[in-house]
């Protein structure tokens, strides 16, 4: 065992360009959590026999802390919070937990299929015009649900807080611009993206502009396999 | 407000068929809450106003407590257990909550897309040879995750206690056999499921054959539009 190895007892896998682990990763940073970044190149790297004992299912982000190994990003980031509880980015009473899970698997569950779809049509490759304009009303929807609950004098989804919704939604939120959607319309979660871009977590995890141009052509043949 | 109306403070929307509407009618039972069940026919009731002020994503289940209203069937889950916590379906250390939250992750993620090809095999709707191969794997790795997080003298994932790992996961993996896929190589998986039958919530939440047989025609309808 190196001597980091012996001193950093979280190992964090990740790629630069992944909203899934980039939610992990603002965690880590946010509860001042040591760790090791693993940068895993997602040509491959995620099929090896080594990573798929991590993760039979072959995704990222993993945190293997110690010996103990965690997958999915949420349930990773629901061990961060009983492990590390402080700072604490889960509310206790049941009506702001409801509202913060409610955030988190919005994001999780109706971007990423939209998102996809707007990626095919900004990267030129064939998809049918029907399901554009059904990407573009999922979008619309699920911003305006976002919009509706935050409150034009509060900083975050709970108040001053930051929770898990923000962490959750706010990094996959802070990549819509990308996809060509305009986050204009929607001026509460404007200044909200705005208000976690400040913060240095937000700014230690973006992906640079050279970084996105970069991955469009890996993206682009991932894009037309599927 | 009619009588039932103000004694019943808890609407659940439901289907009958509806696998993440089977996980919060389980839930329910198992706490022994009262509520009052508002069954929806998915061929258009999810898109009426009154039911899209409810949920804008137009999903069941939804639970509405008093004037409290939460979708997202695992954030429906966790309402529950801040608000009606005995019995109590979330382990209380780290380890535990990443498995609880790991596997009902898995189920949530990695059954429904495989599950859709495979129904389209068995209703003869048009889909490509590959991704059937490939919906098989993706079904063997699950199960053989699950296999790996039971123990053969345990009755449930965590130990004795039933956890939401079993809740999420037992009425999922409950239907994969209909799927034409059997649980018999996965012994331990095997022996759980029958464990979890004998629960009286499994066995008032199962699905008829006769209802199974009924919803053929709408499903295929509805994979046939996809």
């Amino acid at each position: 065992m190196s001597c980091q190895e012996f001193l950093i007892m979280i190992k964090f896998y990740y790629s630069r360009l992944s909203i899934n682990a980039r939610r992990v990763w603002v965690t880590l940073l946010e509860k001042n959590i040591e760790f090791e970044p693993i940068l895993l190149k997602l040509n491959g790297d995620q099929f090896q026999p080594d990573f798929l004992k991590l993760n039979p299912f072959h995704h990222i982000p993993v945190l293997v802390d110690r010996d103990f190994r965690v997958f999915e990003s949420l349930a990773i980031l629901d061990y961060l919070e009983a492990k590390y509880p402080e700072p604490s980015f889960m509310p206790t009473n049941a009506e702001d937990i409801a509202k913060v899970r409610t955030i988190e698997l919005v994001t999780v569950n109706e971007l990423p299929p939209a998102s996809i779809v707007l990626m095919k049509e900004m990267l030129d490759v064939a998809v049918e015009e029907q399901k554009i304009v059904q990407a573009k009303q999922s979008m619309a929807t699920a911003l305006q649900y976002f919009e509706d609950n935050l409150a034009s004098d509060k900083l975050y989804f709970v108040g001053e807080q930051l929770t898990y919704a923000d962490i959750v939604a706010g990094t996959a939120v802070a990549a819509i611009p990308n996809l060509g959607i305009s986050l204009e319309p929607y001026s509460k979660v404007s200044k909200w993206v705005e208000n976690l871009n400040q913060r240095s977590s937000w700014q230690q995890t973006v992906p640079s502009a050279e970084e996105i141009e970069k991955s469009r052509a890996v993206m682009k043949a991932i894009l037309q396999r599927r």
